[in-house]
């Protein structure tokens, strides 16, 4: 199971800084769609060349015009790209055809999209699907929130988001097994994050039975 | 009927004369959603200084984290700022409170809604609601695509958008009579953008009898 840290409502600079006191405990980092629609892909850039041999995510959320955005992202160096499930077809075709072409990867963001849109995404068996609670739903459910514990795309390879905590991390890890687990305010906002993100690993290797 | 002019895959400085060129024929510009994510919010605020008289539109077709991002456009100075008709709910709640709050206005684009979708949308009375046959439909469909020609938001403002071009204006404007139109490559790709942007202008005007 891979951690990957998402970065969102920072600068790039503080990206990079927090992201080196974590480094040794995370997988794969997400360049957080806060930071390209504010900074642009300077942000992937920048996060690349500061961590090479990280897997790069850019959380891109492209929901139209796929090729220019998927390839913005796989030049600037990211290794995923996200895109919404609920978008039309032919725009996570593109997707598809885009990461096939640069031999990088495609993540699908199932937020809100429907059973049946969910049944019409399984044909892309190359792509990661992340269950995703949104930071709007989690600030509006708040406490009640324990993220997906099932997931129609089992046989698939799983990210999970949204609100998970060390708390949840085990429970999470037993029912949806996600390949990736995305984790964002409870590292990058904990007192002492290296020892957050260094007790999620901890969790996850247990887990793991490791 | 305004002309609202979409800027997409072009460098800001680029955006920039080119709406010079015809700036007296369009109404309100757009700052495309490729020129957000491929430069940041940048891109928004130096069209706003460039053009502080017309209306900037910010497609930033938020899905998530609504308060974070209709902050930073309207902080960057757009006037209108656009969230996804398949957003959550409470997505949506948090971009009018926000535009509320700072007396701006929310564009919900259309692109892949559902009609439940667009029956819970219709409680929000104030936003602006743009029918959108995206850039990928677009290409897929290629010359069979003669736009959206009816809206079940007849009784709103409505904005129509996607692949409208001189030969199909004069139907567009007689069959959905859109609040605004919004107009791309007809224009950024034209010979000549001015000439094109005078052409729309005066078809526009002639469609509303002046």
């Amino acid at each position: 199971m891979n951690i990957q840290l998402a970065l969102d409502r920072l600068e790039i600079a503080e990206a990079i800084e927090l992201t080196r006191k974590v480094e040794s405990s995370i997988d794969w980092i997400e360049v957080g769609t806060s930071l390209i629609k504010e900074f642009g892909v300077a942000s992937i850039k920048e996060m690349k060349q500061a961590f090479p041999n990280k897997q790069i995510v850019a959380d891109i959320k492209t929901i139209d015009n796929a090729r220019y955005e998927f390839e913005l992202c796989f030049d600037a160096g990211a290794d995923v790209a996200t895109v919404m499930g609920v978008s039309p077809i032919v725009t996570i075709d593109a997707c598809m055809e885009v990461a096939n072409r640069y031999q990088k990867k495609v993540m699908i963001d199932l937020l809100n999209t429907s059973a049946e849109q969910k049944r019409d995404l399984m044909k892309y068996t190359d792509a990661i699907f992340c269950e995703h609670v949104s930071k709007d739903q989690q600030e509006e459910l708040g406490s009640q929130n324990h993220g997906t514990k099932q997931s129609v795309f089992s046989g698939f390879q799983v990210a999970a988001a949204g609100g998970i905590k060390l708390e949840s991390i085990g429970d999470l890890a037993r029912s949806l097994n996600p390949a990736v687990v995305i984790i964002g305010s409870a590292i990058t906002k904990a007192e002492n994050p290296a020892e957050a993100a260094a007790q999620f690993k901890q969790l996850i290797l247990q887990s793991e039975g490791k």
